[in-house]
């Protein structure tokens, strides 16, 4: 790969600086997640919007989230046909190798790629509908979840509620996987639905039965 | 969904302390960020590892860098069929939608994706060489990073050459996508390759015509 | 201008080998932010001394910091009556222009302008007493941060005590910036107050409530 | 100051590993100038542009250039009236108090103070000619150099010629200042004119009886 350059130098600089002091702080608990393996408490799935930093709003440090980062945090539906499953494969990986305790899905306000479907289901994005576009094709997962909000006449109101969608979809499909189904039916993972609004520092989470809450 | 669960209290207590604190102290920029939206420097695809913080050892705040988190950092080859592709998805929103400068594949030590790359390639793992296994399709993508480590001797050194391939594979499947290579023909994108020991704090980047050099 | 002269060659030198090295490193983010403009997260207010480097100590970037440097890093009153004001018209332009998220006002020690203004004060530098003393006019802004030390009996005291009195006076002017104001009424804009001991390579920042602690 | 808030954590961290590495590797140097003062050989007067970093592109050390940054790097015509003039006062303590050998006006492309004022003076920023506008009050100072360029066709190109009034003008308004006058009849300052181009990393500077030049 003759055509990859070197870190840019201001990176080098703050690498170095996390060195000494970072790193420096917590060597005794690297080492041991590096000799000992990772033994992480929950999988969370979220987006790769430069907004929402997960480990930061739960104090997390390493060791603690197996995080898969994906745009609109979808996971698409259970489908093992020999194919590259990028999510699918992280998702096993969790669960099977890791036996983490919690999946957490995590969508945020603001998503482009949530707003990328809606425009496109709205007819408003031909360039997404072109069997070219990893973007569309991608958001198509969202695409059910578009038909249960079309019918929301504020638009604002829609795109967020098609956001939510977009955390209740991948917790469908998720709970299809053989072998999660199979983890939470022994009591040993559950599932969790988490939307936040990264400017207002706000936070809902899932609760059965009553929707979307302020946690 | 009516399996999902309220987030464990343990994680609510933790989100308020962050929300009177940090959210508290940069109020002003995450509600910038939410109203302008994002304009991040470089895209980073690194690997689920909880070890792995990205944010973290580069001193890096909210609205700087785009991450893709997938097992093993890999991208793999451009292919427009249609299907889903949620890493392809992603790189597509970085460089067409959002315009990063930088793209950063950072690759880390004791990978498990890796290695259970090369426990199936050198035939020790038959349950990843099924067709439904995820992990093991996904990690085909390195199969071809295999090939050109499989002849060394030392076992340590060639899991660890491997980890650097799943680098270098990644590189070379990114500079074939065609708006890859349209914008680093005009200056407007480069590549970077980073592989970091999470135990010993190092971090090593790709320098061409000489390979991983500690920065 | 006839009397100008061409750059000396040594730094003629110097930016050849940046063009060819750091330049070089980070094209596309430049190029990037010259085709698409600059979104600074904060302003900064420092001194013009050789001796404080606020991208340095910060790891900051192009494009980070919008950086206004003049003596003593200080902000006049409030004064629009049509007469120039270039550290009013810096704050304008980063407030209502750029829309930063944080003005922060760096003072440092052993900071010229100040010891100037404490000698003037105190009747030791009649010079700058005089009317056509630019330094003696620009620091009649901190007179008021003398009446408020001038009480402490040991010198250096009361020299580093000025230092920080030139800090929260130019925050309380910024306070009263009618379009401040209210930006930090609607939480888009946070002001902070740091000194730094340019020889010690210590911080502080100001704490309501509290004062001036090490960070 | 009740209303100032703490610096936010991700700078402190960034701080802190400055701290560990680069004032580790230079403190017998900070030390020294701190004990000893600064004898900075140049003054740099330059924009708040956050693109434009004048010690990075001279790798410029502390205690080298006394730094002056204002909108459009503009020097206002010596007028010791007894008002505050930050910039007049900056140049005055470079020359009188330090004794800089080269006073050098960095201007640069896509200066936003300068495109406002082309916008005022040809009559489509009415806003900016208000008098409670700082911008536009401040950036009166290069309406001369509007009336020297302002029958050039080209927009684009009117514009570039325009920056480079700003550098002239500046450098002519320096040449008035009487101990500027007086130091360089002596052979004791020149003063040179620089514009750099920040997305292609190029550098001019102004020749006598040819104009600028790429160095």
């Amino acid at each position: 790969m003759h055509r990859a350059k070197p870190l840019p130098q201001y990176l080098i600089k703050r690498f170095q600086g996390w060195k000494a002091t970072t790193y420096a702080e917590n060597e005794p608990w690297y080492r041991h997640l590096a000799a000992d393996g990772q033994y992480p408490r929950a999988m969370v799935i979220s987006c790769c919007d430069s907004r929402v930093h997960v480990t930061s709003i739960f104090g997390a440090e390493q060791g603690e989230f197996f995080i898969h980062r994906n745009i609109a945090n979808l996971v698409p539906p259970y489908n093992p046909d020999g194919e590259y499953h990028g999510t699918s494969a992280a998702i096993e990986y969790a669960v099977r190798a890791l036996r983490v305790s919690h999946i957490i899905v995590l969508g945020h306000s603001n998503c482009g790629g949530v707003n990328g479907c809606h425009d496109m289901c709205s007819g408003n994005a031909p360039e997404l509908e072109e069997k070219t576009s990893f973007i569309g094709r991608w958001m198509d997962i969202l695409r059910p979840g578009y038909e249960r909000v079309k019918d929301i006449e504020d638009e604002a109101e829609r795109r967020s509620a098609l956001e939510k969608e977009a955390i209740l979809i991948s917790l469908e499909n998720l709970a299809d996987f053989p072998f999660i189904a199979n983890e939470m039916e022994q009591g040993m993972l559950s599932l969790h639905g988490l939307w936040t609004d990264t400017g207002e520092g706000a936070l809902e989470h899932y609760v059965a039965g009553t929707g979307f809450v302020p946690v």
